[in-house]
């Protein structure tokens, strides 16, 4: 294949069978259905399978597969270890012409496909950088994949119109289809999604004998850092294990960074002043490397100002305020509240363009609203 | 002192001198003007001091000391290693009766207190657990505290009287005064806030040099995991500089577990099932410790329930919900607005009280406002 990078996309696959109904397999439906594609669901569990089916995700598949003959795409949807057996079945079935995954790993569902004696040649791996917090079909959102990278690794023995139907399916979902190679993919996403959720659980980890009193102490950053390590034990041991060779690697060099930033302390706290620069170099490094995370989502980001304003805490004082946002031909993008317990009022941060912001906090002023303080300055995201 | 915990509080200081007004400085001194207390404020920055004054935040104290003799107490608002020697010069110019400061770290001004020949016995060292990403005192904020621990570390030498007075002063910014032994303290928020600090930093580092692509693959777990590394780089050395024994130690202990996790991976790679149990083992352990932090602040928490809203993306829709909403007769506690980018339209969830959730998705869905889908289960957070 070529050099990694967007990938030309195909059209809407007419005809699509989703196997596995949970949280990204029912939004892949969803999105399929809401562009008018024609969508067969398939699930071991019946109650999933129901809800789905009852989201308007598409029709229950027939016993004996897809009427009239077999769809263009289907989907596997479920975890990396169970992929090849799937897809081996759905090939032995005919269920389709072309074959893809959801797996958030690549190098080991193909290689158990290639045991399994699966047709490589029908089978497109690929995965949706996508998901949330919560799983299951009542999560599933047709819009769950809009403007998220979704990564297809094409194998040389893959006809280019197959191809073209992954792509086009990933394009149909809202997503941006990227090509890269899967040996690639899994050390990328060791870097910027697996080895993080074992780096978030060694910190919280720490937390499990600590002193009750010690973690009422605990502010957002805390909460932040280890969020993730929260939920989802099961699917990220399975997403761990698939991906062992790449996230072991990352996560042995920031042990390594953290042994030597342990060191420096050492030395500090012994009176080595000398040593202070080795934690300056981490913390530098560290926030040269968030700057490159490219802009957040789904929240507020730097490409929007926000402007602060002070708000009785009652029913409708919300409403008025964006009313009067509504008035001013504003568009507000989003909406941060600062809750203030103890305290009547709160501070709703409206936020806007940078070019609107302005109007925004004048007409604001204007309308009798306490518009907060001076201009806030850059913002930390 | 007694075993740590809470403290019974005193009455609000009359009049307060704050010397530092930057973020923390300038928001004790609007806490205390809000409740009426007499502040004078000093910065030896003429533009934050200015700022601060404009504010409201108090009057500048004159180069003779506060008019009338001492105030009660004066409040250190400086990086932990300037506190003594700030301590010493308002001691000579007796500008208080009792003296505290906010640094993160309570042993290394404690030391360099008692090294530099403060009068110790009137120093009650203070740390309230608050901030926010901005800093200055344009950010500050008279409810920066509330509900927030305020630690105190009072010395055998301190008066009662006078840890009254600080005791007093915290909670009339609407804090929770804690009493936490110096050491204590400095381990907890080495546990808590400043080892943290660093294991973003070590795991945003392994991005500083990554492949852009690999970068744009990034989701909001990253980002959360990283985003404290990203801002703050000079205050958080000094801090990590000043809690350098205790930081150090945590580092070393999430060090000794990411390579255990390492070392399984390898062997994992290698075909030796047993060593998932070590991986699974450091999942379960983080998922129990982020179990014991206690609930968010500043978002949405479990205590509410959130309302899912298809909106169309335009000026003025948010405010026909909440118009809607507040027809309702229901407080919406908070808003977050998930962007769909492509869409026309958005989805914002309302978050209300679990006992008026029912009430006001019936009410939205009445006033013809697309409610989404089935009740949604449980929520991360």
């Amino acid at each position: 294949m070529t050099e990694p990078g967007p990938a030309p996309s195909g059209p809407i696959p007419a005809s699509t069978v989703v196997i596995g109904t949970g949280l990204i397999g029912t939004s892949v439906a969803l999105a399929l259905r809401a562009r008018g594609a024609r969508v067969w669901l398939a699930d071991s569990d019946d109650d999933a399978l129901r809800l789905a089916v009852s989201l308007g995700a598409g029709q229950p598949l027939p016993p004996g597969g897809v009427p009239g003959g077999p769809a263009e795409v289907a989907v596997l949807a479920m975890p990396p270890a169970a992929v090849a057996a799937e897809l081996r079945a759905a090939q032995g079935r005919r269920l389709a012409r072309c074959y893809t995954d959801v797996a958030s790993v690549k190098e080991l569902p193909l290689a158990a496909a290639r045991e399994l004696g699966c047709d490589l040649a029908s089978y497109v791996p690929g995965h949706p950088l996508s998901g949330r917090e919560r799983s299951g079909p009542a999560a599933a959102r047709a819009d769950l994949f809009s403007g998220r990278p979704w990564v297809l690794c094409p194998q040389a023995a893959n006809a280019d119109d197959d191809v073209r139907l992954v792509t086009g399916l990933a394009a149909a979902c809202g997503a941006v289809p990227l090509l890269v190679p899967a040996a690639e993919h899994d050390q990328w996403v060791a870097l910027v999604s697996h080895a993080p959720h074992a780096v978030a659980a060694a910190m919280a980890a720490r937390l499990e004998n600590a002193p009750a009193l010690a973690l009422a102490l605990a502010g957002q950053g805390l909460r932040d850092v280890t969020r993730i390590a929260g939920s989802g034990t099961g699917m990220w041991l399975q997403i761990l294990a698939a991906n062992a060779g790449p996230a072991g690697e990352v996560l042995r060099l920031v042990a390594a960074d953290l042994i030597l930033a342990a060191d420096a302390l050492d030395s500090l706290a012994a009176g080595d002043e000398a040593a202070v620069k080795q934690v300056e170099d981490l913390l530098a490094r560290g926030s040269a490397g968030v700057g490159r995370i490219p802009g957040k989502h789904g929240g507020p980001t730097s490409e929007f100002s926000p402007v602060q304003v002070v708000i009785p805490d009652r029913p409708g004082e919300l409403a008025r305020l964006l009313a009067a946002a509504g008035e001013a031909g504003v568009n507000v993008e989003d909406i941060t509240i600062e809750h203030s317990p103890g305290l009547p009022v709160g501070v709703a941060e409206l936020w806007a363009r940078p070019e609107s912001a302005p109007a925004l906090a004048s007409a604001l002023a204007a309308a009798g609203w306490p518009v907060a303080g001076p201009a806030a300055g850059s913002i930390a995201s």
